[in-house]
């Protein structure tokens, strides 16, 4: 099949290339290397060092024996778009080229404002690009398990059946978000719902859970094959956060009670269910849901198993409760669905310890890179708009922590 | 209480301002005449001559004896917003100044981007300015009864009780819009639920049903005092287009069967009902949603209505279905919650007839400057994307029709 990427160069991105063009898929796609310059702008830099998109596509046609097609642009030039999708004719359109980071979009009014245009004005963009000379074609469009929020029900995927005072319909499963990034992906959701219906668009919205993981097979130790690895407060979701900071024995950034919970998925779980959806298409007409993710945990489960993780491979991690800069739920209700991927072939792959210890080993050659940038590992940005470092609460399970 | 209007220079926000004045209220707005341009884009004019703010501002001066504190600006403008808010302290602030229209919205990629742009963004910066400046002040934000859709269930206001798999939870009702515009109104909502929550902002949220009507009492008759009065198929509202196109006998403009069913409130219910909901503020941090209308018809009903308000004022007016140039349902359940207006005061008008006799003898004399625009009262903007002038399908009552 024809797979246009947007977002190629982010984290997935990359990583989804490779794996589509190892299964045989012929992949193009754009980027605008706006990910690069927001890690940057926070201070850090990606512990696991990225070459440039030159070197990349270099690397790429010495590996895969063909070109990956790449035009540098932005969603937002809407011809640009147009005629990138004119002339490739893609079967599927993945979508990752949002802004990924809540508190980046929580900053201020500019963040907030701008994660807005990027985010909802670009997805528009793909909408009505896909409308005008693909209209054929699969949106893969990445949402977030975020989008729910943590509401004291059962989550659904996608859509519920209710009944309200004696009548019965299937309804979209109400949206709560946490933050201004998860309601852009929320604005995203509502408007490629009504595409599909008056356009006639066929769409996979994929509830994904939060991604860790430092390789895919595929990238066969190359590091020019390799995808970029965050870990400051915007770009670094927990579990890769969690082992940058073991690596230099920071303690594990815990926000409050860390009874948090989400669904969690490693890497190379996200490219198979992203795959399996692309390979899978639904009608046209049809807009979908896939809760994407591997399993269920509390921060502080996770932080544990990091502990467990880094043990095994001879370092010593402290775990520590810092004052909380989120306005969220720390103990609550969560048991969603996740079944439309399991009914298509998913097999999760069940070994996050194992994940955790090969990132481990990944990034301990890094050990300076990271440390160089330590001063950005405790989160400062506030949900309620102002900026100041998180204080540690407690240390868990007492201290020392045994290895 | 010290009132804050953006969009001051529209259809409702120029009422609002004398209506609120009237009352005793101090009032302060903005505007970016945005309106005025729209309908110009469209090749059309409002029915009723309107004149400059100018010179609106010294009638106003002349009228209630004092100034309306007015500054031209953006709400795309931070700055500009922020610091008006800074300077006035508002104890509300009423929120018109989105772009209205369903069609408008559905022209194009450019017209769709630019409203997500002008509505949401401008929405945000409402919310980011009371939380910097006013935090405490009283958001009353303009939704539309649209953001709903047409549910086969009853619309309650803003939030339903629900039993799924065991469990209840109060959920926001699920959002099923029917144009981009519409869209735009939902992000809004969520954005603005997710301010109340982690700023402790107070909004109300008005899901509004269709306003009508040419003038509200405190206009006097001063042709500089009153309101805009559109006609065009993207900022004509059913009852004012409908009048209109009495006035100089053109076929009333149903699309396809006429049995989608709405909600409708004159003009003078729009301005008691904002009024109760800015002279009754919620708590700090709540977010209460009022549905806004006086009754709900079927647009086939609205144009007997008409027919029948013309026939006293000795007009003759045919009824004729074109071809929907939307995507709708044109028949369905529609069952709207309105209590809580009526719990604080809202006394519905209950005399559409005579409020459209008043329309007809206030159009009446503009007669001109509707047939010199009689070229843009079919529609041909369609939800597919293309444009097509509608045909004439059936005319009702088995009259024939001369266009």
């Amino acid at each position: 099949m024809k797979v246009f990427i947007a977002g190629i160069d982010g984290y997935l991105g990359w990583a989804l290339a490779q794996y589509l063009t190892a299964r045989g898929h012929e992949v193009a796609g754009t980027d605008r290397y706006l990910r690069r310059e927001w890690v940057e702008e926070m201070g850090s830099v990606s512990a696991l060092p990225i070459v440039s998109m030159e070197e990349r596509l270099a690397a790429f046609r010495e590996r895969y024996g063909k070109d990956l097609i790449f035009r540098e642009g932005d969603l937002l030039d809407y011809p640009f778009l147009r005629d990138f999708f004119a002339d490739f004719q893609p079967d599927a359109i993945v979508h990752l080229a949002e802004m990924p980071s809540a508190p980046y979009s929580m900053i201020d009014q500019a963040h907030s404002v701008w994660t807005h245009t990027n985010n909802v004005n670009g997805s528009l963009n793909v909408l009505w690009a896909m409308r005008e000379v693909c209209p054929d074609a699969h949106l893969v469009k990445l949402g977030t398990m975020g989008e729910y929020g943590t509401p004291n029900l059962d989550i659904p995927e996608g859509f519920f059946e209710v009944e309200f005072r004696g009548r019965k319909e299937r309804l979209p499963f109400p949206r709560q978000p946490g933050s201004f990034y998860h309601l852009t992906k929320v604005h995203d959701t509502h408007n490629t719902i009504f595409a599909c219906r008056v356009w006639g668009l066929r769409s996979t919205d994929i509830m994904q859970g939060v991604v860790f993981g430092t390789q895919i097979d595929e990238m066969a130790g190359d590091p020019r094959l390799g995808s970029r690895l965050d870990f400051d407060q915007c770009f670094g979701t927990a579990i890769n956060r969690f082992c940058c900071q073991a690596v230099i024995g920071h303690p594990l950034t815990l926000y409050g009670k860390g009874g948090q919970t989400r669904g969690f998925l490693p890497m190379r779980d996200s490219m198979q269910c992203l795959t399996i959806a692309i390979e899978n298409p639904p009608q046209k007409g049809e807009y979908r849901v896939f809760n994407q993710f591997e399993e269920c945990y509390t921060i502080e489960e996770l932080a544990y198993k990091v502990q467990e993780a880094a043990a095994s491979v001879g370092l010593t991690v402290e775990i520590a409760h810092y004052d909380n800069p989120r306005k969220e739920l720390e103990t609550h209700y969560y048991n969603p669905d996740r079944q439309n991927l399991i009914d298509l072939g998913y097999k999760p792959s069940h070994d996050v310890v194992a994940e955790m210890q090969i990132m481990l080993r990944d990034l301990l050659p890094h050990k300076e890179r990271i440390l160089a940038h330590r001063a950005i590992l405790v989160p400062d940005i506030r949900w309620d708009g102002t900026r100041r470092k998180s204080d540690i609460v407690t240390v868990a399970a007492g201290e020392p922590v045994k290895p």
